[in-house]
């Protein structure tokens, strides 16, 4: 038992340390491992394959809107990264630089990719002529650098997996009807697929992307009370087009700017998941995003009829992600993996079982113990992982809602940021001095202006003019 | 008229100059599109999507044989990549080297990956421990650097995309196994999916890849008799162990170092597709692998029913990929679009067509025309698929064994090389010295021993000597 105890008792309870509690779960689900790279993450298979079933269900979401996708250079000449002024501006601090290509200096170093706008501007730039060539609503899955100073795996990391979108529209209006398509597409399948609701809104002028003339975002709230920014939409307007000259000529033969939007989504999504449904067992994987959804655990498997009768079940359960565990390691060190992982359901089956025509449904979040006759097993694991989908979306709105407050005055304000870990909501004049002494003092930084603004008074709560929006504020990841 | 013949004008004829016939292709067809980035090129939708196709399919069969996915970082710092000699001597001429970080100089420089072996094994170092961790079966997507001087659209570039495998394995025969596995489910996926035949075999050393016992490969015969190497499969034995320090524990409690593989196939493929079945119209996908498979082309489109009807046709071949090209293009150009993009099959619609229930087929390689009754349209759909499939494999067979020839001695070898592109299979004693004389004399190059040897002579066409093994020997790309 020894050996059992170790697993779970290597894991740091949440309520001791966040944090820690954070690491030390990457690492015991083995989700990664730390590389020989400063700030460089690991995938292993249990991290890899989350990201990958993220994937799959986007990349077919992004599809059914029309988009397609493509492959650009993984370089940036420096000469192109500075042909757009804020953007450079944004990026140029923290980017790594390529030199040298084999023994020879380059004539001009290229950066490692932070994000391709410039290198989807120059291409647009080669390819659009005619409205006919409109719109491009084109999006790639690759991996980009960032060269941050301190890291954390999946929330912030030197090199990380995303996806990138970059449309070019014909209006302005096509532009901006995008923007808020692929935002609200994200926000539907972190609430449908990962169980993690979100709010809809758009950043300050202080919080927008590089670039962009608006910046809309989805912001989910962790089991710690603090805020992150789980997928932004940007509205680019025609300002990359002026700077890399993308122009068409439309149906009445006149030259006219594009309108350009890019929208992104990263394997950060993989740190939300843990820190919103996690606990001190481990991970808690959403059903529609587990790569395995149900874990059979045979007993005293040496028995006669014990593996076969699992093999049997796994078969009986092919509309599902199932795997036997048939190692031979002892059934409760067995349930510890299972349950450190985060696989939504495990099936116990041993000999007394197989005479009863049973088995033992453990569900992974609530712990819950059923004993269901193996006639209706596929039927019952399907309502369990339904009913644990739906469960794991509403605790989490529920915990999310319980730790949102709201504030109508500069200490009221105060005082939540301090006591209270969560979102607070409070109104704002629109004034960058206000946001930047709020954050200043209390370390809360604007999250939104929620699409769903409520009117909770007239007045900024920092200078006490009149308020323009309401805004969520938080500490975030 | 003048507008349409435009585009098949545009191509050179691969009897002229079948480099520029190449180039033609991939640019018209919409596959890259050239970029800033010298060496590198951006994949367009449609080259993209036929890597995506690729993916899919080999991803599916790699999970079969129980591969995981993960995902290493891109970048290896210099003592890494310095830990095996022959590997380091291999890659550090041909590698990008990242040197700043940010505004400041790195400590040690990295670079991009060109290969992650020294990744995988520095990984495998960590998390090896007891035979219970063995095997592993790992493989990723990912894009690599290789700085090359001169580059070719899919053929050779600076950046390409790949998936590379990765194993340990506890023993020797496990490994050389997995390696020849690997190779097996390589050629099968280009025989069954691409249409394209291939020769198994073994790489002389000369020929091997840097670090690697043993390096099997398959190699196919473009149109132009020059050969092509497909993807390889690498035995290192305990190489990389060794220098890595990978050991793990055995059943005995005694320490044993792993046996290692790794394997690969690149977006190459994509100029093996164009190069095989490509023809002076464009590009000719073989089924399985096309993006589209068929397109729709309503013909007097404006008259009323036609798109009405084209649309129904889609919705009836559900089972295919299936596209209505519905622009204000005229039919003709629609045609050679079609042609130039090599999607399989086209289907005219127009309204004499609907007032006698029927529908023009015509085949993308032999240009076959069919008229067919709506009502069992599905059907004949695929069966024609079904039939080009298979036919482009056996015409692709027909023309590499037309272009296979054999050689006893090393005038009738030089002749062949000079005169008849294609492979030429002789004896060889097993001796570098001759292999490199060979290359010297006629610019041909060992392609492989293969796996189906044959006698044709007793000695070496090179020095007389008794002969070790048959080899086939080519120009190659």
């Amino acid at each position: 038992m020894a050996k059992e105890k170790k697993l779970v008792e290597a894991i740091t309870s949440m309520e001791e340390d966040f944090a820690q509690w954070y690491t030390d779960v990457v690492k015991k689900a083995e989700l990664i491992d730390y590389s020989s790279v400063r700030g460089c993450m690991i995938l292993r298979p249990g991290g890899y394959s989350i990201w990958e079933n993220i994937q799959k269900e986007l990349d077919r979401r992004f599809k059914e809107t029309g988009v397609e996708n493509v492959y650009m250079p993984m370089f940036i000449p420096e000469s192109l990264l500075q042909k757009e002024k804020d953007h450079v501006e944004g990026f140029a601090p923290e980017v790594a630089w390529v030199t040298h290509g084999g023994l020879e200096p380059l004539q001009e170093r290229m950066c490692v990719r932070p994000t391709s706008e410039t290198l989807f501007c120059d291409h647009y730039a080669n390819i659009i002529q005619s409205y006919r060539d409109l719109p491009k609503v084109y999006n790639q899955w690759c991996s980009v650098v960032r060269w941050e100073k301190t890291t954390r795996p999946f929330l912030r990391s030197v090199e990380f997996l995303w996806q990138e979108g970059h449309t070019a529209h014909a209006t302005a209006e096509e532009a901006e009807e995008r923007t808020i398509q692929m935002l609200n597409l994200y926000a539907d399948f972190c609430e449908e697929v990962l169980a993690i609701p979100m709010i809809r809104g758009k950043k300050t002028d202080k919080e927008k992307f590089a670039g962009a003339k608006d910046t809309y975002t989805i912001e989910a709230l962790m089991h710690d009370g603090k805020a992150l920014q789980s997928g932004t939409s940007h509205n680019f307007g025609d300002g990359f087009a002026h700077a890399f000259d993308i122009q068409y000529t439309d149906k009445d033969n006149k030259l006219q700017y594009v309108h350009q939007t890019s929208w992104g989504m990263t394997t950060r999504l993989i740190g939300a998941i843990i820190m919103v449904h996690g606990d001190n067992s481990g991970l808690v994987l959403p059903p529609r995003i587990a790569p395995t959804q149900v874990m059979i655990v045979p007993i005293a498997q040496h028995k006669e009829g014990v593996l076969e009768k699992a093999a049997e079940l796994r078969e009986r359960l092919g509309a599902f992600r199932v795997k036997v565990d048939d190692t031979d390691k002892s059934p409760g060190w067995k349930f510890s993996e299972q349950e450190m992982r985060g696989i939504p359901v495990r099936i116990e089956i041993g000999p007394k079982d197989i005479e009863e025509n049973q088995a033992v449904i453990v569900r992974r979040d609530t712990r819950e113990k059923l004993i269901v006759s193996l006639d209706n097993l596929a039927e019952k694991v399907g309502e369990i992982l339904d009913t644990m989908q739906r469960e794991m979306l509403e605790r989490a709105r529920i915990h999310r809602d319980a730790h949102t407050y709201q504030a109508t005055n500069f200490e009221e304000f105060k005082e939540a940021v301090a006591t209270k870990p969560g979102f607070v909501k409070a109104m704002w004049c629109g004034d960058q001095a206000c946001e930047d002494k709020i954050k200043e003092e209390t370390g809360a930084t604007s999250r939104c202006m929620p699409f769903k603004q409520e009117e909770i008074a007239d007045t900024c709560i920092c200078c006490g003019k009149k308020a323009k929006s309401m805004v969520y504020w938080g500490k975030a990841y």
